[in-house]
């Protein structure tokens, strides 16, 4: 058995054999080997660096005094940093698993998108988790900035997490039955520390002592920055950031000291970043700079082909794994860049088909013609007048001008150009060969690749999602040679990692698929879709259950673009976890595991799953791997389930205050007051009757309470679902539990709403709470970053006031107008605006996603303040607008719209009417005024004023609105105006086309 | 090459294969490998362990910026711990330098004496330091103490000094220089932490906050203690320890603080210790219980031997490297053992011959008789009385007596005991057989060996200076079988540990000695000490210089115990280093690395140094480990003699503040204003002259000022020769120099004394405020210890008193009067008594050593407050008892002491007297009175006074002094008191014989 020692002496070896120098871990405590200053300091900068290293990493707040399977407050991380980035980071990362035993051709290894920032540190990077079967075993980054600064060039750095991948190997379900050397196991030589350690971290750290030490070592940290000292710089904020983590684990920090706590170590990180940076420049680079690319080939000297008739081309980007959502993204993305440059040129081609997957994003364009389109261009030369002299002979400007072109200058004639006249000829330019037109767009397409998150690794000028490592394309049979920062195309694509030949050559464009396929990979996301449906629906019925597509859509979708080569894999747990809630499984299964849940037809969960692995592998061995990991998760999920049934709702509330919510915007124990008053307002507001409060007043004083349980702490998307349960267990009405469950809906696009409605004013009050926090602070979705999801937030509100019939003349200015009173920030001006006007454009997406016209949606768009009503307006012009009479209306106000000027006075004298057409318009809007009130909606509205489209185009028949004697004219407007303004009421009529 | 990294991947492997588990360094700073939990935690108590493990060790105080070649403040040692001992710890340490590629048998390993001990963490054990080719690679150490528990089973440590074993395998003499990993050399790794982390210790760190520091991981390891958690608390404790090493290394710590600062850590040390052996115990030791002696032997069943005829024995002992003063001491203790064990048997044997080496102890006893001699026993039985009835027949008693003997109750007979009569018998015992006897008496011998300093290993009931491993036992050709604590004997020895086989059988008793020698085995210390004599001399002669045996006699008779076979090798080092002064490089080669020093004729130093190899070896690869280490070292005290002799002379001086004396004297600058004090006083009371007092004066202020200094601090046998070069060199007078010199004087017995009377009064001082202030503090010596050197203080106060004719009036006690006013602590009543006593004990020990009879020595004793008069009148005393007027005088006047009571008065009235003797006695004391005074010396006296030893022996003849006559008694009486008062001036003449 491959004892935990043997594992981290067989990781140094083959990292020493591959060039990594070894170091000892830091002897301060810290909380991941990237603290360590070979890797912290050593990834700044221009020196090459590689390094390997065993790091015990010290986390206070994952004490457990040992009694937690797989938690430990110091747990043993073995990093690697290639700096540069080697090109082949992964298959290096591969190997060591080989070299540990693990035979990653039986087993499902996979590189799931994670992505680590630590804001404290001004550090991040892209990356994955690696799994293996379904275990998270490995960090794997791109570290893009440390300290606050860009790293050029990129360095990859590989956490193993040691206790994990051993405790698999192993097949032991506590960390304290690892074999950890021969003869003693991990809890033999460590469980006695583990249990003391996580003592004195949760019970027994005086809490005076580690403010001081924190004090005491911030400053230390300062002034050794101040004597350019970055070496002891960084211990001490290395041990200032321990008395940080001891103080909260012993849950001595307040929101305030954290904030101030971040913002000091932040900087402090960053002052030592500098300053290393600097004093090696000053030392001038001792280990040297790393060159840009080691290995970039030369430059493309391979003969453009030429063909004779059209040809497909096969495109293809490979990349490391791409996170799932822009594998999707990509297909469009390459789509669009190919149609737009494409067009620039003159290559005429037939249709274009995208196809994407993790490792690649490809294009197959049909019948690109063999050349370009010839052109006829005018060249300009000098001016006619300067070209030739009295004599009409040619000048030396004409002459020179000719020569440079090529010509004769007999060629030359006159031409016009701007306006202008000069001499000049009309050049013939013949298309250029298809290959060669493609050579140079389709490098810009792959430079044109932008994601969501863009990261740079050792290929200068590109900047993806991912790293971008081999292009194919053929055009034809051929090869279209170009290069790319470093990478030369060709005919070689990369099939799975674990095949005999990864790397395999495609003949011509029209094998592109079939090789990729015969190679088991599918590039098609549909087909790869449709595939895993098929699998797991066969699996689910050898187990007696069935997947249900539209509920799981979106584990699915994501598992799509996990694989290039879907194999459904049946796993089981034990039946006793079904004691569970149900939410808890199915939760941990989806958004931990991307396993699917099974159920009964009945709708009950069956204690199987199925994951999807990505291609041929030993099924037991996955399988087995994969049950291992759910039920290490369940266990943990059952321990904190067992243990918070038992605590008091209060006790989970109060650890609230210890929540940051928002630095400005205090502990989410703030925010929970904040909503519980707010939605008091609201039922003041709605005329809550009594049955209805007496919910409202208990689930708003427990609002959020869960947030304080461990279980919604491990998985934040049960935060509501937990509060359910909790608070049922725990004694309170069912109405009291579903309102705080409800509370927390909608959850996303498509998840269900509160059904009371004491839930949904806590709903409402949640998000109005926090849309006017965010704003008020100025933090307000910009381009794609939404951090506190204040789109989904908005969407929320809109979904809850356009179908809550008890709530739907609730206006949104008013509840954030007692939601602005709250906060303990200003929030008043233009700020209810604003924010309204962010809900309103997430309304106009909502309906243009169900298909009304801009105009239409526009034109509702006044009313949006109460979304129910705009939206029933909406779809009642929708109506309006079906019928010759609707449609005529809507002209006839519109005409009155129109010559209405920007300010007019309501007020008209009938007496100073001079023809019929305006008694009748007058009548006629007496009429209607009569007819419509207040709640009067357009349909009702429309269907008396119809009366009304004759009279107005009668009006103006026969009427001059614009008559030279002012006073008639005002009071024709007058009379005009009136009549707008009871329209208005409804629509803004100028909208509409 | 081997990098360093390579060397610690390879001992990480050499170990695991020998069972010790891997563990990381301690994750926060520490001093040494030893107080990694791992060793220090784990040594107590009773389970196994074996653990190695890399650990960087932190020293503030060797902070040098980088610059020094082979000192950090952070280098790296490789720790092993093995618990219990595994009995041949020594072989598996070579074999893991084998490991790293080191051919031991072509280099000269050695085993060095080098005790470790940390009054600081109660901590101690005794070892060695090993040598390769004279560099100190590794401490090796059978760890005895720790925490202030004994350690049972006894762990063996072992430390290796990885940066200087790269060094000298890799032949660098920086430690930057050093390959670290390949292409990346240790400079470049780790160089700027180097400086930075000096700059940190030395410059800049913060000593209010490392004061905080101190305090509050003190107070939180107290806490922890409470609360029973010794692994945080031990944390702490390293912390505290840390906190402390920054301020030393700030030079921020007083005499006070330092001595406070020692006992708290000593004491939360002490109570972490105990707490984890509570706590082991508590949890049932987890990991089980070491058995005593893994793998004792069966007892021994071999059949015992006869002999016929007288043979030889050969009993050797196989210790492990014993200390080199050992190897002396054991020659004469198993000769005592065996003479004392062998005398209480009935065994008759010949001559003993005791021989002793470094790895064993042997006695070869000629001509043992086969068995011991019989013995006629007296039986006692019931008393007679009570043996036979009336009748005569034999009671039960009787019946039951004789039957218990075993013989027939006719045998008994009446035989008187104590006075009392009872039956019995006479039993013939039979000598038993030498083997059996044998059997019985080495096994003790074994036993009783006791050193200075003893240890346990893991052979209980043995305790030694080193571990024993083997017993060698052959009478003739047989062995004599016995077991001791699980060591069989038998006819093994063991040669050198590289020859290829290191176990030999030895046939015969006759054949002991001859089967060593063949294996180039010198048991015999006088051949190997005249072995190094001859083969220095000649290789000496070879480089043109001279040995001086006297000089280096220390050395020598330590090198002589260093090794089983002595191999000269000459080496040299460069001319340049001779510029240094010759007691530097003469200290260097002789106190550090055992060489012997050349000369030329002329008695100028020589380049040149001879080192004694143990056993064959590749000389020149052994020349040249030997001449890089003597590089090495004069380079570094080459530095610090540049770099002093720019450092003005009161800056040294002002350091002394910083070093403890002693925690109740103070500082060495308090001692040395002590010192400056009473030199002056001693001026005084000598009068001495104002030209010497003006030498006096600027030495006293100087006094111990070298002690300030680097050089002194590498090499404290330089105080004093430092002293005067550095005074020299900052230009003060030569005779200031010169007394601070001979201040110091006599170092050691051989040493010479101070000339100058400043000089020998500074000494003087010195010696007297020693042995006040602790006995003042009554840290007297005790048995063998004298940490404080108080034997060789008392030893200069008289050889200084003895020999300076300008001191010679000089009473101890007065100047013990002095320095006791002047100490700290108070030093009266009975001290300077003590003192004194002690010191005459001493001159006791000197007088006898030259040849006096004790008695003349105890007769002079009154005297030895100046020991001068003291060791004169001891002369004359010799001189007057070769005459026989001497004799006759001397025996008179013990005539009149032995008949004096204890108390007498000196009164007589000469009118009482009644016969002429009186007269005449009365008469001879008068002139003889009248021709001696306070000045007299015993030969004088003695000259007037033989005219007294005619009237004495007539006054005993004639006259009977004990009278009936009360007032005639006490008259007579008074009269020879009187004598004697005037005789006893100068001598106690009843301790002569």
């Amino acid at each position: 058995m491959l004892t935990m020692q043997d594992a981290l002496i067989t990781l140094t070896r083959y990292w020493t054999g591959h060039g990594c120098m070894i170091v000892q871990p830091m002897n301060t405590e810290v909380g991941a080997g990237t603290l360590n200053p070979a890797t912290a300091l050593r990834v700044l900068g221009p020196e090459p660096w590689r390094v390997a290293y065993a790091e015990p990493s010290v986390r206070p707040d994952d004490s457990r005094y040992g009694d937690n399977p797989n938690r430990l407050q110091t747990h043993t991380q073995f990093q690697v940093i290639l700096k540069p980035e080697p090109g082949d980071p992964q298959e290096l990362y591969l190997g060591s698993l080989s070299a540990l035993g693990i035979d990653v051709c039986a087993h499902d290894v996979r590189f799931v998108e994670d992505n680590w920032a630590s804001p404290a540190l001004g550090a991040w990077g892209l990356g994955w988790e690696v799994w293996l079967d379904g275990l998270e075993i490995t960090q794997f980054t791109y570290f893009q900035q440390s300290g606050g600064m860009t790293l050029d060039p990129v360095s990859v750095e590989i956490t193993y997490g040691m206790e994990r991948i051993i405790m698999a190997l192993q097949g032991v379900s506590h960390f304290e039955d690892i074999a950890y050397a021969p003869g003693i196991s991990y809890g033999e030589a460590f469980g006695q520390a583990e249990y003391e350690m996580s003592r004195y971290y949760l019970d027994e750290a005086d809490i005076a002592a580690n403010r001081a030490l924190f004090d005491t070592y911030a400053a230390e940290a300062g002034r050794l920055i101040d004597a350019r000292l970055p070496v002891p710089a960084h211990a001490c904020v290395l041990k200032c950031s321990q008395a940080f983590n001891v103080l909260d684990a012993r849950g001595a920090i307040s929101t305030t000291e954290r904030a101030q706590a971040f913002t000091r170590m932040r900087n402090l990180a960053h002052g030592v970043a500098e300053l290393w940076a600097q004093r090696r420049a000053e030392l001038g680079y001792p280990l040297g700079t790393a060159t840009a690319s080691p290995s970039a080939p030369e430059e493309v000297t391979a003969p453009m082909p030429s063909l004779d008739a059209p040809a497909d081309l096969a495109f293809e980007i490979g990349v490391e794994e791409l996170p799932p959502a822009e594998v999707t993204r990509a297909a469009e993305a390459i789509r669009a860049s190919l149609v737009e440059r494409l067009a620039a040129t003159r290559l005429r081609h037939g249709d274009i088909t995208v196809l994407s997957a993790p490792r690649r994003i490809a294009a197959i364009v049909a019948g690109v013609q063999p050349c370009e389109d010839d052109e006829e261009q005018a060249i300009r030369g000098p001016r006619l007048s300067a070209a030739y002299d009295a004599d009409g002979n040619p000048t030396n400007a004409a002459l020179g001008f000719a020569r440079g072109q090529g010509i004769d200058v007999t060629g030359l004639r006159p031409l016009t150009f701007n306006g202008g006249t000069y001499t000049g000829f009309i050049k013939h330019v013949p298309g250029r060969p298809a290959a060669q037109v493609l050579a140079a767009v389709l490098p810009a397409v792959v430079a044109d690749l932008r994601a969501e998150r863009n990261m740079r690794w050792n290929a200068p000028g590109l900047s993806y999602s991912r790293p971008i490592r081999w292009v194919l394309a053929l055009l034809g049979p051929h090869p279209v040679p170009f290069t790319i920062a470093g990478i030369a195309s060709g005919r070689l694509t990369w099939v799975h990692r674990t095949a005999p030949e990864p790397a395999i050559t495609v003949t011509d464009a029209a094998g592109y698929l079939p090789a990729l396929r015969a190679h088991k990979i599918e590039p098609d996301a549909s087909v790869r879709r449709s595939r895993i449906l098929t699998e797991a629906a066969e699996l689910a019925l050898t187990a007696g259950g069935q997947i249900d597509p539209e509920s799981e859509h979106a584990v699915i979708d994501e598992v799509t673009n996990l694989v290039e080569d879907p194999v459904a894999i049946l796993g089981s747990f034990d039946t006793s976890y079904l004691d569970l809630p149900a939410d808890i499984l199915t939760t941990v299964m989806k958004k931990h595991q991307r396993y699917l849940p099974l159920r009964a037809a009945s709708g009950e969960l069956l204690p199987h799953f199925i994951t999807i692995a990505n291609g041929e592998c030993d099924h037991d061995l996955v399988r087995a791997g994969n049950e291992a990991v759910l039920r290490a998760r369940y266990e943990d999920a059952a321990f904190f389930w067992r243990a918070e049934l038992a605590r008091p709702l209060d006790e989970m509330k109060s650890r609230l205050a210890q929540l940051t919510f928002e630095t400005q915007l205090g502990s989410v124990a703030d925010r929970a007051s904040r909503i519980a008053a707010l939605a008091a307002a609201l039922a003041d507001r709605v005329g809550l009757p009594d049955d209805e409060r007496a919910v409202l007043r208990p689930a708003a004083e427990l609002a959020k309470f869960d947030l304080g349980s461990a279980m919604v702490t491990e998985l934040p998307s049960l935060a509501g679902v937990m509060a359910r349960e909790y608070a049922r267990h725990a004694g309170q009405p069912a109405a009291v539990a579903e309102a705080l469950f409800e509370a927390e809906l909608p959850r996303h696009a498509r998840d269900t709403l509160p059904r009371s409605r004491p839930g949904a004013i806590l709903a409402l009050a949640d998000r109005l709470d926090l849309l006017t926090g965010l704003f008020a602070i100025g933090a307000e979705p910009t381009g794609s970053s939404d951090p506190f999801g204040l789109r989904r937030a908005a969407l929320g509100l809109l979904a809850i006031l356009r179908t809550h019939p008890g709530l739907s003349q609730l206006a949104i200015t008013e509840g954030l107008a007692i939601a602005a009173a709250l906060q303990p920030v200003p929030a008043g001006g233009q700020l209810p605006e604003d924010v309204l006007d962010f809900v309103g454009r997430r309304f106009d997406q909502l309906m243009l996603d169900q298909g009304h016209p801009a105009a239409s949606i526009r034109a509702v768009r006044p009313l949006v303040d109460t979304p129910a009503r705009a939206e029933q307006t909406l779809q009642q012009l929708a109506g309006l607008l079906r019928t010759p009479e609707g449609q005529e209306l809507a002209a006839a106000i519109q005409r009155v719209r129109r010559i209405l000027p920007a300010v007019t006075s309501l007020s008209f004298d009938p007496t100073l009417f001079d023809s019929p057409a305006e008694h009748a318009l007058q009548a006629a809007l007496d009429k209607i005024s009569e007819a419509t009130g207040p709640d009067t909606d357009l349909r009702h509205f429309a269907a008396a004023a119809s009366a009304l489209t004759g009279p107005i185009n009668d009006f103006f028949d026969q009427v001059l609105v614009m008559a030279d004697d002012p006073a008639v004219k005002a009071n024709r407007l007058g009379l005009l105006a009136s009549v707008y303004h009871l329209a208005e009421r409804y629509l803004d009529w100028g909208q509409l086309p």
